[in-house]
């Protein structure tokens, strides 16, 4: 194979994003030969924009029953991703699924099942896993720098939404459209390298959030979750759509010291000596080990949702590492679920969590809503310099 | 009364230290006249170091009897100050309590209402409210600059402690002797903070705390406190005397931006425009309001311990207003006893808290205590720069 032929399903404002961006050929080795939305204007919208040389389907057999692709990059409303991707294994094709894997993980490891056993290529755009200083806080913490963890603290507040955005689609912030607010729209790139930069995942949760607390919604705009390791290590997550300009700072406590990434910068307070040996052989009293502050020099550039695009198509052409394996966007999607479940349940939830309980739960959200959304247009919006 | 004639009770570190600033004359209008403390060593202490000019007691009946002091500084064990400044009011005399106000707020309830009783002057020892970065942040929202506050954030993890600090006297770090661990001992100071700040007293707590997590002690050195505000508000406390080199960074939300203090310094992000105004009115979709950001001036510097000292006797003398109203300490101490329930109970708190609950709870501890302290020689240690 010498290219790949790639259909897209869903033009919305990610798919619409990603369509161009192949169109265009910023993406070497990848021809966009088909796309598909079910949506009259969308349709309209791509014969006009990519003329006779896409094909532009609004049935979903009539896009899968076409030879013309070898791969199909999924960018629908959350819940279809674990579905879609299942008919594009079983159809032989590779897969780059849009955040989040899905919106349960009951499916989602359906999904990842299906991936194994086709043997196709499947990643997840986890665009933010492109960015150099996460990769560096990841490379600190496993090459044993930071030393044991004992604390990650993210407050990733700056989702900023008013209340226009959350009308702009009447799938948006609805159980049945979204299955949840901020923690399955807006955070899931967080709640990836939360546990890809640490390599840690909760063993327990115990989350607050407020449903619809600073929009006319029904789902959590703000959500506060604590959650404990394996190790003994706890961590806080704290993220809300009704906070500007709202904060994203990346804490993490370690045996050699801590780590910040704030402002686009990374910092490490490194100790020369252990914590733990410190704590055992000093006599002083009052004291603590020498700590120095280093910047920790970061080169590269964010190369983000063309980034995952390129090294997808690389992989299927070259075989190249996959930057966000599609298997692993189940361990994000976990930790919302479980945060869900504590905030629903107003307890603890260990990890690996209640999958069939968590689906009940999402189910009766479902039934019981009573959200109708006001008349709005749905429209397309541009995503540029969003995530 | 042209001066005020000053008895000290404990000699211990921080006793010591405020015996020190009086007797050599730091604190205008103040004359060490007596100490106090039943350790021989440090009754040796006293007459080396303060020869015949300052009457030293080995015996608090003694202390009281003595009619040559007109204000009492308590600067015992914790458990202590309620019952000595009991006794202190109901001698007539004005009081200086070390932090915190007490172990339980049953006590301290009384100690307030003998205060009020006596007339007398009545302090806390929360020298960081002489902190104009605090003074300043309580400010600007007080007067309404950051508008309805959404949520606050304090990361106070730089109380790092060794194993040998706590090793330096047999009643740290004990039920029975100190009644907790960094709630109690280190962090009273930024929990007076937080409410007096904010303005703010949680309606109920949800906290998780590690006993002996890092150190061989039997109570807490590792916390992390959510809260909820009358006003729908959340917050957060998380603090450890485990982390090196630890953080100290508080966040306050509100409608017209949000506050950090970080670094001795105070930084305003000033929304131009109310975000709640903007979220209704805004139809743009993505899109948040114009915000500035603001390096607030901060003028005068933190007087720390000596601060409070003056501005006691001050208010003895001429009247003037003080910064730090003993009767306050029940505040910040109401929300360490919450903390302390949630944990023990692993459930939430609402406040105020049920008293006498919590009085039996550290009852039960202190009984259930199996802890033995290692031989050690207890020692006073130097505080220059600490708390």
């Amino acid at each position: 194979m010498s290219e790949v032929k790639v259909g897209i399903i869903g033009l919305g404002n990610m798919g619409t994003s990603h369509a161009n961006q192949i169109f265009k050929g910023n993406v070497q080795g990848a021809v966009l030969t088909a796309v598909c939305d079910e949506r009259p204007e969308r349709v309209d919208w791509a014969y006009e924009t990519f003329g006779s040389d896409v094909q532009v389907f609004s049935s979903l057999d009539d896009f899968f029953d076409n030879e013309n692709i070898d791969a199909v990059i999924i960018a629908t409303p959350h819940y279809d991703h674990p579905k879609l991707a299942i008919k594009a294994f079983e159809s032989g094709l590779h897969v780059l699924s849009e955040k989040p894997a899905g919106v349960y993980t009951k499916n989602v490891r359906q999904m990842n099942e299906a991936a194994e056993k086709s043997g196709k290529v499947f990643s997840m755009m986890f665009n933010q896993r492109t960015n150099p200083l996460y990769q560096k806080v990841r490379e600190l913490i496993s090459s044993g720098e930071l030393g044991e963890i004992k604390r990650t603290n993210w407050i990733i507040t700056n989702w900023y939404r008013s209340q226009s955005y959350y009308d702009s689609g009447g799938w948006r912030a609805t159980w049945a459209g979204e299955g949840g607010g901020v923690m399955i729209n807006q955070s899931p790139h967080q709640l990836d390298l939360w546990q890809w930069t640490t390599g840690l995942m909760p063993t327990r949760v115990r989350a607050f959030s407020g449903f619809g607390k600073y929009h006319d919604i029904e789902v959590e705009d703000d959500v506060t979750a604590y959650v404990e390791y394996e190790n003994g290590a706890t961590g806080l997550f704290v993220t809300s759509t009704g906070e500007a300009p709202g904060t994203n700072r990346f804490e993490v406590a370690g045996d050699r010291g801590k780590l910040v990434v704030e402002d686009n910068k990374l910092t490490f307070w490194r100790l020369r000596q252990s914590e733990r040996e410190f704590n055992r052989e000093y006599k002083g009293g009052f004291g603590e080990p020498e700590c120095w502050k280093i910047d920790i020099p970061v080169h590269g550039k964010s190369t983000e949702h063309i980034g995952i695009l390129r090294n997808w198509v690389d992989a299927i052409l070259h075989g190249a590492d996959l930057l966000a394996p599609g298997e692993e966007g189940i361990k994000s999607l976990a930790i919302s679920n479980a945060v869900y479940l504590s905030s629903w349940t107003d307890d603890w939830v260990d990890m690996p969590i209640d999958e069939d309980l968590y689906y009940d739960k999402l189910q009766e959200k479902i039934k019981e809503s009573k959200y109708e959304k006001p008349e709005v247009e749905q429209v397309t919006l541009d995503v540029s310099g969003t995530h």
